[in-house]
């Protein structure tokens, strides 16, 4: 009894999305069924199905900025009703005994969360099939609400490039009287200029080349620094609490360092990778300074930041795609061109139901 | 209106420490004048005087754990008087009014504080000369004040190495249940036991080198971890809330950082420098892990750090000297062979009377 599903999948690391049949399990109690409205497409959409991580499952459906409508919900579900408008985000299982889990910080599950695709379930061993697809069916406990009145499409980036600046931000404790800097403008980023800024700190975006000041200051910032600029740089040593650092590729981190304020904290929550050039330990020391990272969220403070992003009305600056344009979006994604999460229209899918 | 003073000093950066005659300034109204009785010998002494460090100022006088009785105190001095046993550690002033100085925090003063030697006075320009020295004039600001009972020649070395493991044990709210982990045991690292210990965590000694079990233990030690055993280090695997690093040479960071616990921390208190082989922010990233610096501590810290040492009756493991052999001390020093600090009793720096 399970559920046949449509969805776009990748069936080799160098092969273009396409149309893909595939099931998702027969809904256990505590399970929901969810039918997808909106996917945000991730950078790490394309790393995975290309496989630049080296784990790629294929085929592959990807996404993990879910929103969706309950459809089902088994005899064990509380939490949520049929009609509800939800999200589901990075993780759609962990261990729930661990430290991690039980501390509700499912991202860092000791023994591995089971991840929205590209995973295999960790009960049954099926394959996670991800949210550029029609249904999902999800454990209760890994789906969020979203409150009345955001909009969709601009939610579903919350899941990811939401969750994956808030949490830093909780755990550092921004708020009135911080002095937050965002090192790029992208999904993330954009994300971190609108929550740092809604959670009452002041906010520097450091950019690498000049024209983005209209959009980030529209956006939260409160200025601009052209990280190239020694000069811009030199202006704003020592004043940075926190830094949240969202760039994906290896760059030069000191630099960053150096406007730490005392007992600042460089959060990098894009590039896993050696630090190169060197690190130098000695600006540490001499500050009390801190180079952590961060990855998305546990799935308490995700529905902390749904709720907070509903009560100040916050979303993704998103453009909506149909699904048949994914290929497209992805090559605009590697060069940037933006702004700044593609979300995809579900309904688009449905184009594809004479062909099913 | 000077006062004239002998000790020890080097004229250069490749001649031994030998007798040498000065003067230290008519104290001014919050001026007290101490009698030297004990200097503890740091590896930065030996760094300072031979220019390791690029900024050496001879001739120089070394020595920045002082400890000492109060012979005259200014008319504007009322926390001290004379025959007060006190301390003077790493520095002798900073600016008193920027937010680090404000907060306590002098260690980071923004205008740059001024050392105990290899510096000059902010007020009339007269050079620092440190602890090995029969007397010397400090503002009360930076004296502190030793609890009755304690060792006078094992307290000199908490002004530096004591406060260099506490400042980041109590920054990062090391207490009963913490892990804590030290990485080398030398001056620095056998202080972090003891302090650490004193404060309630279970304590780890990460040593490159096996036979320093007993010692470790003596110290406060639950256990010692060989760092070039892989099995002995797999066993620890995520296991540290905070990591006191002591080790003064550039060394692999890494193996470290996988021994922390989910948002743990390594703390480095020795080296300052490019982090070779290169930091990987993978792991920093998936555990929410940390590499941070921290240097000695403010005043007020410094004394709580005395206070609880009082309590506590811990004071450090020393050697102590005379003045006439500190050459050969810094030959022993520059080979790991003493336990775990050289204290220079002043009183042989009387022996030169004839001669002065």
């Amino acid at each position: 009894m399970v559920i046949n599903v449509r969805g776009y999948a990748a069936h080799s690391a160098d092969s273009p999305l396409g149309l893909f049949s595939f099931v998702r399990r027969d809904p256990r109690p505590n399970d929901v069924v969810m039918e997808i409205l909106y996917a945000g497409v991730c950078h790490s959409d394309i790393h995975s199905v290309r496989n630049d991580w080296g784990n790629a499952k294929h085929p592959m459906v990807p996404g993990h900025e879910i929103i969706g409508r309950i459809t089902a919900a088994g005899a064990d579900v509380t939490r949520f009703k049929v009609g509800d408008h939800v999200g589901v985000g990075c993780m759609v299982d962990s261990c729930q005994h661990c430290r991690a889990c039980a501390d509700g910080l499912e991202q860092y599950c000791e023994e591995g969360n089971t991840l929205t695709y590209n995973d295999f379930d960790r009960h049954d061993g099926m394959p996670t099939y991800g949210g550029y697809s029609e249904r999902i069916v999800v454990s209760d406990k890994f789906v969020v609400k979203v409150p009345d009145g955001l909009d969709l499409a601009g939610a579903a980036p919350l899941l990811c490039a939401g969750i994956t600046t808030w949490s830093p931000l909780r755990h550092w404790k921004v708020g009135p009287g911080s002095k937050v800097a965002v090192v790029g403008l992208g999904g993330l980023g954009h994300m971190a200029l609108k929550l740092a800024k809604a959670l009452g700190a002041d906010v520097t975006l450091f950019s690498r080349s000049p024209g983005k000041e209209d959009d980030a200051k529209r956006l939260g910032a409160d200025r601009v620094v052209i990280s190239t600029d020694e000069a811009q740089m030199a202006a704003v040593h020592g004043q940075f609490d926190l830094i949240i650092d969202t760039v994906p590729y290896v760059h030069d981190v000191n630099p960053y360092v150096a406007t730490l304020a005392l007992s600042g904290t460089v959060v990098m929550v894009g590039y896993l990778g050696p630090l190169e050039p060197l690190l130098n330990s000695g600006p540490l020391v001499l500050g009390r300074k801190a180079v952590a990272g961060s990855v998305i969220g546990g799935i308490t403070e995700t529905q902390e930041m749904l709720d907070f992003c509903g009560q100040h009305g916050i979303t993704s600056d998103v453009e909506v795609i149909r699904i048949q344009t994914i290929n497209e979006a992805y090559e605009r994604m590697l060069k940037s061109n933006v702004k700044y999460r593609f979300v995809i229209d579900l309904e688009s899918l449905k184009e594809h139901v004479t062909e099913a």
